[in-house]
């Protein structure tokens, strides 16, 4: 039962031993979204898990469980609220979560707080989120705690774009459901993607504003913003493998820690 | 990737199919919490997960993900916030998640869904989010929309308890960590306990009321608030059926559904 | 003007004296529910204040303005919103009401609150408005702040209930407008109990669960979910002794009082 | 039983039955405030109460509950929180309450609601408490609500003004624990006054701003903003007179009732 | 570029550089209200700037952004929110405005802040939010910090009253949109002012009670609850003259500076 | 006094005049934040107002207030809140006052609105007011209601990207008191910049995570994210006739309008 990274799995007394001992806590926040006819919803649950599981590993962290409702879907970034199943919060309940959360390890001694987001839509609240737990705990209380924030495909490194887009990349504002996080997702959980039912209706060509009110037709009817073609689990590697060590790299050195091998 | 009946596992197109056939969906609610040496922290988002998928297995429906973190974990029934890693959230937060899942699943044209909790805290947060969500869909546009709540330790029916503690049951007060939800991890995730480590500090004797501002030191320090003597895998399957037969019977009922065998 | 508890009766300067003298402070929770025909909707406010009042008066206390609206009425316990005149609030307006009391107590300098509640809903309301208060103040400022919390009900002993019913206790949860209420009332306020018109169509027989959306059909007509025949102020003097018995011993143990006779 | 107007001391059978008879309902909010070292804290609660019932008895209505915490006392207004006992809520908290009864009254189909008002700061919550409400019913939805809101102060005739101070007015702004307010509660409550403790240290000269953060130099230390001298229980009846008989026939008119003699 | 007082037309060096030698900052709150058919929406926001302007420019002082939007217009003192144009905030969105305006220049050094009011409305929004702003920082944390609040009419010197009314003042209660504002945005923004286009309506003989979910009869037609005759820009100069001098005054005197000439 | 577009400029006859002519309004979201040595810091006020203003000009719209404040400051793009002046608000503060004004536009009859930011961190609070507003009015009552949002940089020309940055584009994440805000101020609002004392020390290279509770290392002393060599008013027209050009064409096109020449 002990070697695990991962929490919740954990007797209370191991992870009161691991927070002493100056673990690192990571808490990774997903999202319950269409990612096309070819991919589970819970894409955005499983990417950023797996990384922060891979990097905990290498840096004797703790991961916290993964928060798995996000922020509101919107269109451009994630086909929005009209695909069945996809389901969202409130940026306050979101924020409110996260505050929760980072209160609570902070309550524990924590004093090291990685949130690994993998859900665009989740980029403000969890900031914001972070900001409520730090005046909540006040400017001069904080006891050196410091909450690092990533969003895990901006790890990828631009030789892996090089690589796997050689003709040229449609840009991460349209990597939803597309080759990334359908390469990613082969990788890690293969059961979960069937490549065989991807329909080709992308890419979306939006407007450069945004409509509330109405629904935004440049949405594929597919939910997938890019395209899927070409997507691998060895790609998948490539990207993980990226992130995972970019973080590693960050981890290390914002914390002073020393890594494991 | 079909055959699951969790909702984020499936693509958006099969989530679609399945609600337009009017399947129920389960809303599981667990935390994050202390229980005891021997166990994981997350046995209330294992047991209430593990119900909801067997029913729902049983009924066509789905399982929304997990929340997986639970309101404030008080002395008298959870240990409350002192032990290491036992992380809850606001009373105020949790109603908010469910109230936006809620709403949510009602936008995607869901009319039946059970929320299945495993913490004893989430009681009243939990119906203050389902009546948010009511009050926010407003009384004469509920569309048929019917909620079912239920802590799955009430649907244990009263031999088990009498075939499972022939000396008299401690009471529901104190099964926190002890022998019912013990058992139920047994026989659902063996590899989460470690009756070894099991630490017989208990039962707990609890004043009839509660501190707040200072430590309750009735709390017993393993975290176990009666006794894991006797938990075994066996009792566990006991308890977990009577729990899904209970709830497949409920949901039958209620929304007037024809079960699959 | 000077022998009364109540802290609203008496001019700011007793309140002061009294408050700098060590005085706990009684802050009452109640409720404007329906409690069968034969009784008036205040019991939940009349009990609660009594108690507070009585044990203020041995310990040296005070008691702050009774909170008259409680909590969301439940079907399963109060019988729910369908009858009229049931007035409740919601869960986060109680909580805030329960902070604000506390904030300013401890900000007059009391550092003994004892929150004695009325309405079963409340309780959890009432959990989260002292602990937001708590974290108001924060944790380092405390000042040595003791909230307790009771139910009155639960401080009654098992020896009365025997007493009281010798054919076997239905259950506190079924004790809403039965024969311990009307008991109590007939004690404190014979005025607003009338046993003549008392409908008898309980005890209620509640499934394991709940229903959201749709009415509670077991709930008794009458809202009576038990049962009144052999209520007796008699009966009712012996439960309120009991729980001023307790409470008294209780404030005494826990803020190290000398109590008067 | 059945002949108070005090909603909270009918039976339900009798309320329900008074509602569908179209029995305005009346919501006194009052607060728990300094009054002086000569009064009891609760004049706010007092009066407004005392005024309701009055008018509720002419015109077949009902008396929720009173509030009995009133927003922030300002010292310009009320001495400020600096005053032991004074115990406030926060706005939104009042707000909330007020929001939260009034919906309650008009699902129960109460279509005529009186708040009235006992405590100057109370102004503005308790008209947002009420927008609110009318808000969360929409505007579409109100079925006929109307909500009136009255300051009992302000419906004190001129000439009674002249009446009890011949030698000019101090204004009402600074009418807090003075002639106006001591009279009135030596006409309904003479066991809560006592004039032979009321310190002369007033009247306050206060400067046309506001501080935060210090305190308010200006405030008298008894509390009392104007003066005492002159109060009696006849004055009182005078003023109580204006104000049952104003509010009376503004129910009446506004509401299109027969009013009873 | 660095004569202004404005702090939003300044860069930051240069406000940096006047907090540091103890710039007191001005925040006024304004409204976008109905003020007749002859005036712009703007004059509660151009009256309370003006005057921040001018007192800061003596005193040297900071302006702030004005806040554009006030609290929900009333029917007795602003006509209401059925004027087109109107725009008006809930009573909790300014609040927040106020109190994250106030931390924020807490957090930058400032311990002298002047909130200048424009809109009857607004007081008790702003007061709550100076309050929230003074609890987020801590009763023992504000390091001397002080807020004033005004609302600009009341530094009117009677005298100039009296000069402007000379056959006696209809009361400020009536003086929305009505001579004193029509005079002072005469002196300070003529070109908004049209006194051609005046209605004469008025003035509003209001009940003394207020009625929510029907309109107010009482409101004249054209949004002047009082009357527009008379006004001119020099007796706006009087007006404006009278509210600089007493806020300097105020602001010197609290603030212990050395006002310039 | 009616020629302008700006809706607080009007009285409120004629802005309802023109509502009920069906002119779409136009809400410009700014901030009060650092822009450098050289510039004021205003400008994501000005350049949204001034932008609305050309475009309705255009369109026969009306703008509304501009919001002075924005959501927190976040280093990597726009310095943080260390900067002395920039004063922001909390993303639930922010979402508020857009909620509330849309609110108010769809009472008044307006359909059409348009929201214009101009800071990059108010995106997120600003499409979560649109979504609070949404949900309020109630998904079957909007009547026809369309809100677009838009960043007025992202309306900029490809083109006139490359005619300004011929050696390349350091991108539109670092374009903060850049050449491009500064060109667009020096068109608009010349006696706010002085780029005289501009400053040097970008551009910023960011770590691609971010940190909380400690300093961002990477912000440039200066504010100025990227650089400010080359701006000029000229350039600044040609930002501007794009983002007007197409804001124009936006609106008409999703509004079925007739543009006006």
């Amino acid at each position: 039962m002990n070697e695990t990274v991962f929490l919740a799995e954990l007797p209370w007394t191991e992870v009161g031993a691991r927070i002493r001992a100056g673990a690192p806590v990571f808490l990774p926040i997903g999202a319950t979204e269409q990612h096309g006819h070819h991919m589970a919803m819970n894409v955005d649950v499983v990417l950023p898990t797996a990384v922060a599981e891979r990097v905990a590993a290498r840096v004797g962290g703790l991961v916290a469980p993964t928060i798995p409702y996000g922020n509101r879907s919107q269109p451009k970034t994630g086909g929005g609220r009209g695909f069945p199943g996809t389901l969202d919060l409130a940026a306050s309940t979101l924020s409110a979560v996260v505050r929760d959360v980072v209160l609570g390890l902070f309550r524990h001694g924590v004093r090291r707080i990685v949130v690994v987001n993998g859900h665009y839509e989740n980029i403000w609240p969890a900031i914001e989120g972070i900001e409520l737990a730090l005046e909540a705990i006040g400017p001069d209380r904080t006891d050196g705690l410091i909450v690092l924030r990533v969003d895990h495909w901006d790890l990828i490194e631009p030789g892996t774009i090089d690589r796997i887009f050689p003709d040229g990349y449609p840009g991460i504002e349209l990597e939803h459901a597309s080759v990334i996080e359908t390469s990613m997702m082969m990788a890690l959980r293969p059961e979960l993607v069937d490549l065989s039912r991807a329909v080709h209706d992308g890419p979306a060509k939006f407007v450069r504003y945004e409509r509330y009110g109405v629904a935004t037709p440049e949405v594929p009817a597919s939910g997938v913003l890019s395209m899927t073609e070409g997507s691998s689990a060895e790609k998948g590697h490539w990207l993980i493998d990226d992130v995972v060590e970019g973080l590693t790299a960050a981890v290390v050195r914002e914390f002073a820690l020393e890594p494991r091998k």
